[in-house]
């Protein structure tokens, strides 16, 4: 593919789309953004994306033509192979839609589905943390915990397209109940969700702290945001709640290092803003739980596509499948 | 590669060192094997597995040029690229020694080097029960819980040649201390060595247990072969140990199915021996802690090549790496 050849990328979000006209070097021509309003149902959101993208190339002034292919990152379940969006929690209505050929029909332009874990670890891989590696290991910690995996230079599918389901390692069997039903999930135990859901146990059990006074006596006001805020503001509690979750995290990370012995992982999310809060304690306990050449083969950095990834990792779908 | 080529597999152990003369098919044509004798170091080992070389050529009256390959299954920790056998703790005195080399030179035949985890993960997958999959994670549980990643139709390695280190997976944070130095590891739940410890521990607090009697007051001599004998005799601890431990080993092969979505996961080692009742509750316990749609995707079944899995795991070796 020639240097100057152009992609674009859209991610598909349950309450937002992101759509990038994007060159091979991950430079944004043009983006647009724009509500999902998933509530109108799959039509509905098909045009939205499509006039997205009629909005990129008169944006640009580029012809649809001139573009080799468009990605799109998608919540999942997905059918990669058929280019199928099975049924998403958060995309109601969808069900087993054909995503991938219908806005190639309407477009003339190559299209290719990826789920979005997915598309955001290519998307490091591709332009962000994660260039020049062969093995990396992306990470989205946020309310929940999803990855991707990059192994040998390419994304890693599995035999159903399910591969890399990071959040759902049991790390501490029998522990607290997960979303997914399982219990000791790694989601359980380290996501935003765990951190709020043990910071109102705090506040019931009447422990003296800050979060209590920040969250005005209204516990569903309590997030990992606020425990976060608690904690920098030296709330000792708070900071044992962040303490404890972050070393479940590094667990996490250190099973992933014995498994997949990558260079890198990169962790992206809203828990990444903690900063050294969360990777200074994930580093330690990789030293601590992982084999220590494992341990000493990978860096654990922060994601470098900040607010991008979506659309630079819908970019790269593309850019993988046609280069 | 012709179908009638032949290749030379050698399963270097801490024991003992086996053999075989392989077709392409894995029909084995003749068969060596010999005590390592590794308390006599390196070099004297290296001897021994040459001499094994030219014995079972004798044995088929084949000459070494009519041989494609020879591949080496060794303990680890290994440098594949380089060929090197770092320093198993099985192999006292091995350190950095460049075995593919030192067999190449001594037999001009193209020799290559696997850790025999991941040779015996490549011998199912080629001969035994992985045949015809694309994605396979290779089990062995035994006094230790290791194994081998077929991804995409190939071994796995990662960034050092150390993926794959499925026995040191923490499942259960702050658990038992495990031989690694880690807490909750699969391998300490799970393993033989596990088994008996806990047997070791419910003896020692005097529960009334059918182990007690077959140990003889010996608690050196509870095993798991003697946990699984007291368990088929009807002794209600021994079961419910080994069902415990088997529970966690599933959990582990949840994980598994979580992160690599395989389309098999294949066990091998030891503990087989317990038939049903390994893989009924490892199989229950993947339906209840994985994904809906990854345990769907996955088929656990016992290895395929029994005592000869080590010496047709090289074999596979060296037929991937000239085939």
């Amino acid at each position: 593919m020639p240097a100057d050849a152009l992609v674009i990328g859209i991610d598909l979000g349950g309450t937002k789309i992101t759509t990038g006209l994007v060159e091979c070097s991950g430079r944004l021509l043009a983006r647009d953004y724009r509500e999902t309003l998933a509530v109108h149902g799959p039509e509905a959101v098909i045009a939205r994306m499509l006039d997205a993208v009629h909005t990129v190339l008169a944006q640009a002034g580029i012809g649809k033509e001139q573009v080799a292919a468009l990605g799109v990152g998608s919540p999942g379940p997905l059918d990669i192979g058929a280019g199928v969006v099975v049924s998403p929690p958060n995309l109601p209505g969808w069900e087993r839609v054909p995503l991938r050929q219908r806005l190639q029909d309407a477009l003339g332009i190559p299209t290719f589905l990826e789920n979005d874990a997915n598309a955001a670890a290519l998307g490091e891989y591709r332009f962000g943390a994660g260039q020049g590696c062969q093995h990396m290991v992306y990470v989205t910690a946020s309310t929940g915990i999803g990855g991707g995996l990059i192994l040998n230079g390419a994304l890693y599918h599995g035999a159903s397209d399910l591969a890399g389901e990071i959040g759902h390692m049991t790390i501490l069997a029998g522990g607290p109940l997960c979303g997914c039903g399982n219990r000791g999930c790694l989601e359980a135990l380290a996501s935003g969700t765990a951190i709020a859901r043990r910071a109102r146990e705090s506040v019931a059990r009447g422990v003296p702290t800050r979060i209590a006074d920040l969250a005005e006596g209204q516990p569903e006001r309590i997030s990992a945001r606020l425990v976060a805020q608690a904690a920098a503001e030296g709330d000792a509690e708070a900071q044992a709640i962040l303490a404890e979750a972050m070393n479940y995290l590094g667990i996490g990370m250190a099973n992933l290092a014995n498994l997949f012995n990558p260079q890198r992982i990169v962790i992206g999310g809203g828990l990444t803003n903690l900063g050294e809060a969360l990777f200074e304690p994930v580093r330690r306990a990789i030293v601590r739980h992982a084999f220590r050449s494992a341990a000493e083969a990978v860096r654990v950095i922060p994601a470098g596509l900040g607010e991008n990834v979506g659309v630079l990792g819908a970019a790269a779908v593309a850019l993988a499948a046609v280069g």
